[in-house]
Order: C-alpha cells, then sequence, then structure tokens
C-alpha cells in the first residue's frame, strides 16, 4: 500500500521544471520534420503483438458519453440537435431518415479526446522546436491531429491507483509519482514496456458518477493525477501514449508558475500521444474478471484537418 | 471479368421490394427488444480470429478526411474553428493551450460515418418492428448509436468492384449485384463468412479525387453501389456489418417508388450496422502489397447519446 | 406604494386559468389566417404617432450581451469563434479580413430574444387554433419569426415596478399584478394604450449584475414577473407587445400544474409578441434623464425562416 | 440616362490607391480613442430630423432571409436546427415549447450583415491607426460590434442605380463612379447630405431570384458595385453609413494588386458603418407608391462581444 506521503506533490520551482523538461524532451530524437512524437515507439512487432492480447474476444469502450448538460466541469456543453425525425402522419412505402447535428469545444474535462502535438506550445516552441506561430487563427499548418489518422493500435495497460491504495478513487489534488506507477505494475504484475499505451486511472469518473460533478479547475477543487516527475519514469520506459481518467495530471500543479506542467511535458517536450478525460469504469470489470491489465488498444481520432485534438471512443480488446 | 449487363439494375416493383424486406427481415431473430441486429453475429470467437489477421502490424484509415468545403456532394460541410490559437507575443513559461471546434451534421455523403438502428423507418416502422414514434424531435428513445459503443470489431473482408472488373471506378448509376459479389470473393479468393465485416468498394472516393465532386443525388448523376437483390446474399452470408465508399447502394434506385431502397433492407429489415462514405484508396494498395483482402477491422462511433448515427474513422488492421 | 401583499401570487386552480385563457383568447379576432396577433393593434397611425416621440435624438439598446459563459441560469452559452484573425507578418498592400462565428440556442433566461406565435402549444393548440403539429422536426409550417420581419416598430412605454416600490428590484418569486401595473402607470404619469408596446422592469439584469446569475428555474430561486392575472389587463389595454426583463412572469407559477401560464396566455390565447431577457439599465437613466417613460421603439428580429424565435436588439428612441 | 462606359471600372495602380486611402482617411478625427467612426456624423439632431420622415407609418425589413442551402454565392449556408419540436401525443394542460438553434459563419455574400470596424486590416492597420494585433484568436480587443450596440438610427437614402439605368439589375462587373451617384440623387430628386445612411441597390438581389444564384467571387463572374472613387464623394458627402445589396463593390477590383478596396477604403480609412447583402425589393416597391426615397433607418447588430460584425435585419421607416 502506497503511503500517504506521496499524494502530496512536491514543490518544484520553475527552474528545476526547465530542467526536468530537458530530461524527457524527444526534440530531434527521430528527425527534425517528425510530427508522430512517442506512436515512433510503436513498431510493427509491437501491433502485432498487441494482438496477440486478444484471448477472450470482448471489447470495451472507454469513453464518457458526450456531456450535453452544462456542469462546474462541463462550461461549454455539447450541442446535438436533430436535423429531422419522423413524419408520423407518414407511413407509406418511402424510406425516411432520422438525422443530427453535433457540435462542440471538445477540448473540455467532460469530453473524452485526444491531443494533437499542436496543442501545447511552451516558451514559443511546438513539439521538436518548431515555431508557435506554425499554429495560426485558422489552424495548425503542422502537427494537427491528422498525423494520427491511422490510429493508436497497440498493448494498453491499465495502472490503477485506487486499487493500489485501497479506496474508490484518488481525491482531488492528490498526485501519483513515478514511484507509485512502480508499485501500481508491481500489485497487477504488469510491466509498462517500450511501445505500450499506458492507461492510468485515478478513479476521477467513479467519483464523478457518486459525488456529481465539481469544478476541476485551478479555481475550483482541482483533481488527481501524475504528480510532474512521472514524466521520467513514462520517458525512461519509452510509453508511446497516455490515456487518463481526468486529464492526467494533479490540479493544483506542483511546479511554480507552470499550469499543467504534465501536458506541456507530454506534449511539448517528449511529443506523446496525449488522451484526455477517458473512463475505465467498464474496463475495471472486465481487467478483473480476466485477471489482466494488458489488452490490446485501438484508438482512432477523426481525421479532421486543422484538429488541435478529436473526439475519439478508444477501445479495449481482450 | 464481370458482364457489363451486371451494370445496368433490373427493375424492381414496390410489391417484389416489400417480398425482398420479408425475406431478409430480421426482426425477432434476436429477441423482442434487441437493438443490436447483425452485430449479434459477431461473437468472441470471430474476435479472436479476426484478431489472428494481425500479422504484419500495419494499420490503415478507412476514412474520408472532414469536409468543409461545400460542393454538390458536400451541401451541408463541416465547421472547423480555432476556439484559441497562440499568444505569439508571450514567451513566457506558462503553456499555451490552441483548442478547436467542430460541427457537423454528419450524415451527407462526404462525411465518412456509420449509421444508428434508428436511422431509418419503413411503413413506419423501425429496426425489429419498433415503432417511429420512438424517434422524437429530441432525439432517439432507443437503438441510437451509443448500443455500438464497443466498436465493431471483427475480420474485414474488402470486395473491391473495380479491380473485379478492370476498371479504376464504377460509374454513378452502376450497380453491384449479389452474384458480382461472389465474383469478386472468387477473384481475390476470400470468402464472406458470419460475422464478417464487409467493405465494399466501388471506387467512388477514387472517383472523387480524380475528377472532383459531383452531384451524387437524385437530381443528379447519382452513384454507383450495391442492386438491392444483393441484400440476399449479405443476408444468407450472416455478415455483420457494412462498410461502403459511396453510402453502398446504387442511386437512382432501381425499386419503383422506393428511394434508398438498399438503406432500408440493411437497417430496417436487417438490423445490420451501415456505414456511408468511407474510402479505400490506402487500404487497396496494402491489400495489394499484402496480397490479401482480409484483416482486423476495429470501427468505434462516438459514445453519443441521441445519436442517429456518428462521425467515425473505422480502421484496417494487418 | 405598492404593498407587500401584492407581491404573493394568489393561487389559481387549472379551471381557473382556463377560464383566463378563454377570457384572454384572440382567435380567430383578425381572421382565421391570421398569423401577426397582437401585432395587429399597430396600425400606421400608431407608428406616425410613435415616431413624434422621438424628441431628443438617442437611441437606446435594451438587449444584453450575448453571453458565452455557462452558469446556473445561462445553461446552453453562446459559442462565439473567430473564423480568422489576421496574419501579423503580413503587412503587404492586400486587405485581411477578421471573421466570426456565432452559434446559439437563443431561447434561455440569458439571451434577449423574440419569440414567434409557433413557439408555445397549449392543450395540442397553438395560437389561432392552428394544430400543434404545424411544427415539425424540421421547423414551424407557419407562424415562424419571419412573421415579424418588417419588425415591431411603435410607442413604447416602460413600467418600472421597482421604481415603484422602492427598491432596487424584485425578488425571485414575486409577482405583479395588473392592479400594479396602473399603479406604476400612475406613479410615472403615463398611460398603455392599444397597439403600445410594454416594456416591464422587475430590475432582473439589475440584480444579476449586482449578485451574479442564480438558477431562475422551477428547481431554482425562480425569478420576479408577472402574475397569470395582469394579462386581463394587458388583454384589456391591446397591448401589442411585451418586452420584460427577466422572461415576464413569476416563478414558480402561481396556477396549478401549469408551468409558465403568462406565456400561455401571451402567445397561445392572444397571439403576443412575446420577448425575454431584455435589460433597462441604461434605458431607465435615460427615462429618469429625459422625465419620460414614452419613447419610439424598433425592434426587428432576424429574417429567419422557421425560427420559433430569434435573437435581437431592441432599440428605444427619445 | 448614364452611359456604358461609367460601367466599365478605370484602372487605378497601387500607389494611387494609397493616395484615394490618405484622401478619404479619418483617422484621429474624432481622437485617437474613437471607436464609432462615421457614425459620429450622426448628431441627435440627425436622428429628430430622420423621425420626422415617418409620415405613413410603413416599415419595410432590408434583410435576405438566412439561407440555409449551399450554393456558389453560399458556401458556408447558416445551420437552423429544431431544439424541441413538440410531443403531439401530449395535450394535457402543461404548455408545451418549441426550440430552436441557429448557427452561421455569417460574413458571407448570402448573410445580410454588418460589419464591425475591426473586421479589415490594411498595411497592418485597423481603422484609427489600430495595429491589426488588437485582433487575436479569440477575438477583437477592440472595435468590435458592440461599438454599435444602440443601432444606426438615421435618415436613409436609397439611390436606385438599375432605376437610374432603366435596367432590371446591374451585371456583374459593372461599376458605379460618384459621378453616377449624382445622377441617380438628380434622377430620385433627394441629396446625400452628412450623416445620412446611404442604401446603394445594384438589384443584386433582384438578379438572383430572377437567374438564381452566381459565383460571386473573383474565380466567378463578381458583382456589381461602386468604384474605388467612389468613396472620394461619400467621405465628401460625410456619409454615416453604408448599406448596399451584394457587398457593395465592384469585383473584380480595378485596383493593381488590392482585392475589395471599397472595403478597405469604407472601414479601414473611413471607420465607415458598412453592411454587406441587403435586399431592396421590397423597399423599391414602397419608395414607387411614396414617391420618396428617404425614411427613418433603424439598424441594429446583435450585441455580441467580440462580434467582427453581426447578423442584423435593417428596417426603413415611412
Amino acid at each position: 500500500m502506497s503511503s500517504r506521503a506521496k499524494t502530496t506533490p512536491s514543490h518544484m520551482t520553475a527552474a528545476e521544471f526547465d530542467r526536468l523538461f530537458e530530461k524527457v524532451c524527444n526534440w530531434g530524437r527521430w528527425g527534425p520534420d517528425d510530427q508522430l512524437g512517442t506512436l515512433n515507439y510503436i513498431t510493427r512487432d509491437h501491433i502485432r503483438a498487441a494482438a496477440t492480447l486478444v484471448r477472450t474476444g470482448r471489447s470495451v469502450s472507454m469513453a464518457v458519453p458526450i456531456n450535453t448538460v452544462a456542469g462546474p466541469d462541463n462550461p461549454r456543453p455539447a450541442f446535438h440537435y436533430m436535423v429531422q425525425a419522423y413524419d408520423t402522419q407518414n407511413t407509406h412505402t418511402e424510406p425516411q431518415f432520422a438525422l443530427d447535428y453535433l457540435a462542440c469545444e471538445f477540448h473540455g474535462d467532460c469530453h473524452t479526446h485526444i491531443d494533437a502535438l499542436c496543442h501545447i506550445a511552451y516558451r514559443g516552441k511546438l513539439y521538436n522546436g518548431k515555431p508557435m506561430t506554425a499554429v495560426t487563427s485558422r489552424g495548425p499548418l503542422s502537427m494537427d491531429i491528422t498525423t494520427y489518422a491511422n490510429g493508436i493500435v497497440g498493448r494498453g495497460v491499465l495502472l490503477d491507483i485506487p486499487r493500489l491504495r485501497g479506496v474508490k478513487w484518488l481525491e482531488p489534488g492528490e498526485a501519483v509519482t513515478g514511484e507509485e506507477l512502480e508499485e501500481a505494475e508491481k500489485a497487477q504484475d504488469v510491466r509498462l514496456r517500450e511501445g505500450d499505451v499506458l492507461l492510468f486511472r485515478t478513479g476521477h469518473h467513479r467519483r464523478r458518477l457518486e459525488l456529481g460533478p465539481w469544478n476541476v479547475g485551478y479555481d475550483g477543487e482541482g483533481k488527481a493525477g501524475l504528480h510532474s516527475d512521472a514524466m521520467l519514469m513514462l520517458h525512461e520506459r519509452r510509453v508511446a501514449a497516455f490515456l487518463p481518467d481526468g486529464d492526467g495530471e494533479t490540479v493544483p500543479s506542483n511546479v511554480e508558475g507552470v499550469a499543467y506542467p504534465v501536458h506541456a511535458l507530454q506534449i511539448c517536450a517528449m511529443g506523446m500521444a496525449a488522451c484526455d478525460s477517458l473512463q475505465f469504469e467498464e474496463l475495471v470489470k472486465v481487467c478483473e474478471e480476466e485477471k489482466r491489465w494488458e489488452f490490446m488498444v485501438v484508438a482512432a481520432p477523426l481525421r479532421m484537418p486543422g484538429g488541435t485534438g478529436s473526439l475519439f471512443n478508444p477501445i479495449a480488446i481482450f
């Protein structure tokens, strides 16, 4: 059982953060024109190996249903309307069609989505050192979400921190260190390997289901997530993609003057496929039944030119 | 080589159509409350077997890029806007975020999407005999797209009709019969089996790439696709899902007084997961390289309550 | 000074409500095909007379700024995005254009809007006895907002209830009777006449500015507004249009089993041009300076076919 | 009758254009912080005088109905959906509400709208010399459409060029000079005065109604409108606002290397309230009946913070 001490984020200065940024930085690693980042870790062998994890033929969604109700964690609710329903007076032979419409500002704490590598700038730079002017008011000129068009396909490993701690969920503001991730590996008898897709569970969505939504921002209660230091472990293990419930990092930040340091490290420094706001409540039941925390993952963003990210519905296959 | 005669749809009366509807009707087959339709054909064994098709570790998108430009086949272009780009005057340590927004009426001939079982009513009924009043102006009360939340995972088989015919694409208005599908099977040395995901290529998107968009509707040139009769073959083979380029059926219809008869048969009668407007131009290259037209398919609609369908990005894995 | 007793809505049974509905009902008054309702009261003479009220040449907006921030009274915030900003690297001669986009579900408590006569059905009927099937899932077939295309032009009279009561605003749940409207007339030395546009102030927006937003619904604190009985007075005076701050009626309703009875009476029974969520905070200052509560009003909804209402910016001219 | 020679735009070099820009430039005229531009010309006296033009009590819309159908001049159609229609099974006493939703990228050739002063940058500057960095990807920091919140109220003068020329409409590419505007004044016996609202008719919408839409852009047939030189006349006359059918200027441009020179002159140099895509087909009938081309105009943009313009429905009152 991890000690409570780990849950209190240790402080980090801006200078320490910049040193950490350097340590995990992948700029140039895959060439000056690379737009794939850590997805480069996933080789064909990894995909082939991932498919061998499909043993019982079950598939599970890791998406939260699209939410059209405003709330403290959903200030930009999705808009969903019918374009047309049926004319119930008409039962003639001509088929009728029901149509609908969706509008969404999807980078929110309630919308399951993936971020593109152009989504974050730090000190004026994007991943791989590209200038932030590569993103214009009409959209990004490079590293948009279509670089992930063929999807993220690989071995998924779920690290379930509430399970490790023996709690239903982590409380807002609690942080998970790299050390605790390793404890979770041991407790679950799995090990993150190069090219893996890390699914990171804090129980965020479980808490939301049971207690209702809360303000997850800096002006509210915050949320549980990774400690900045944990990025060192993800970097060393060469994790390819990061899919958390919540948005993956503890809020408030433990770094002086840097809000969302984990996002900056993941996306800007490491070039990692970072996702937001998944839910693992259906997945954990299957994991417990299957007694395993590894499976095949297929996660395909919409093929949206100019997207700084995308709504998506990532699937785990057992 | 299939004869040209097959490309001219034979006429069908409304009464003949209704008999065909009866023949392929799956109402009640999986119980009165079923909302999964032909996806019931996909068993865990099928999913497990599909994963064994992953031999070279390649993944390929089958989605058309989201299209924001109005045109004769895109009268409802998607709207994509930046919510914010970067403040290029600011290069301080605080990370900056680029955000965007998507709005789409996605049931169009240019948007790669999947239809929910509530999408079509015929003679006042939805699949499984449900009344069309189950779809209200606020959305469907049952059989919305969330019934497919766990995705379509299975064995994909591509039947490439232009390859069979030795042409670049089928011309608008040409029809493909069940017999010709069987010819394609033989030519490609594959066979559709129970629970398969059928990918049906007419070369629609290839034609669009080379000649530009055209009016695909009844008031225009129409499009190539399945002949209504072909649904008998799909029914007998117990195909689970249908993913065409174009929207899968020939326009104009060969059925008197019934526009879009294939859609009515697939969705309303058979309860089939029917999709629209995929593209296989990247896929066919991989198929030719791999010398096989079967692979694993993972296709996950957005988890959108009330959706009569969804944008999606279906993935083939070799 | 009106007594506190008036502020507590007296109870009304559903049967009493139906009798009130009959009393104020204008169905057939302007013929079976009428779609203008009480705007018929505004004759050319009224418009001409209204223009003579323009004596000092001042114009004042009565709209609340469009609100893109979700809150307890704004669960469907407007979405406003830039389509493009400027390319600041480019200072050549070619003019550049900044463009934007607005999306809004405008019938909300935070969006200044006007209702079309098709906006409300009571017991299955719309204004003038039209069946509610005249509104389909694709939009209304009659009495949409384009019937008001030429705008509401007339004599505006502001009745300022907080001024009468000597308070800054009315509290949520307080009700204003027809008798109190008459008291306000006397206190302000104006009188509502046939064809007038009634601007009705409860101080709703003043309260919002000073105390912040609150939940205005039945599950919240409610709002101040007219008592159902007041519609008798409006009916007898032949008021042409009703423009309140808030949405004009007290919540919760004082009628058993009828939420929003004032809306039903105004729109469905009377065929009145009813508006929502204006603000008079700039107007009252001008009124006090001018020492008059009558002026010209010009209020033009967007010319939106199928609109059940419209965003608008009504203008008072002194 | 104006000679055909006038309809062929004379050529202008970029240097000549810059001299013209200087001649009509109002930067600093109303102080360094001015955001109202030529609306400053409208004094209270002008508004009072405008109201005296209301003699017969008729009001007329000058807006084109909002257009949801894509076409060669409407590549970004408006999206209008019902949020809910009525439940026709329910005829109980509880009132029902029909609700809708509008989404629009309104700066198009088919959407009647007004431009804000921040809408155009020329050589890196906005009106009054403000830097174009005042418009960010999140919206303008100054001179947005809310500066016009109190509406444009004044004397409208319609100059009807097809009437002058004895044609139904001007053909695309034809240009109208200041001299021809003066001819129209004489023919109609009106004279533009300081603070007037100029309504400028080319018959654009009449042509569209009769011949259908056409491509109005540089890559199409273009449109009829003002010659750049005409801005001198508007400047000298101190016109306050400009409301054309079409978008007011001839396309293609007669200025070398400057597309949309009239827009640049009006908005950036002069600070004029410039509008787009009105229609005067209802108005001209009333003008002919009334035998006058002057009237009161009230035009109120939506009060939209950050708007670079707004949909609106301008009203003429006789």
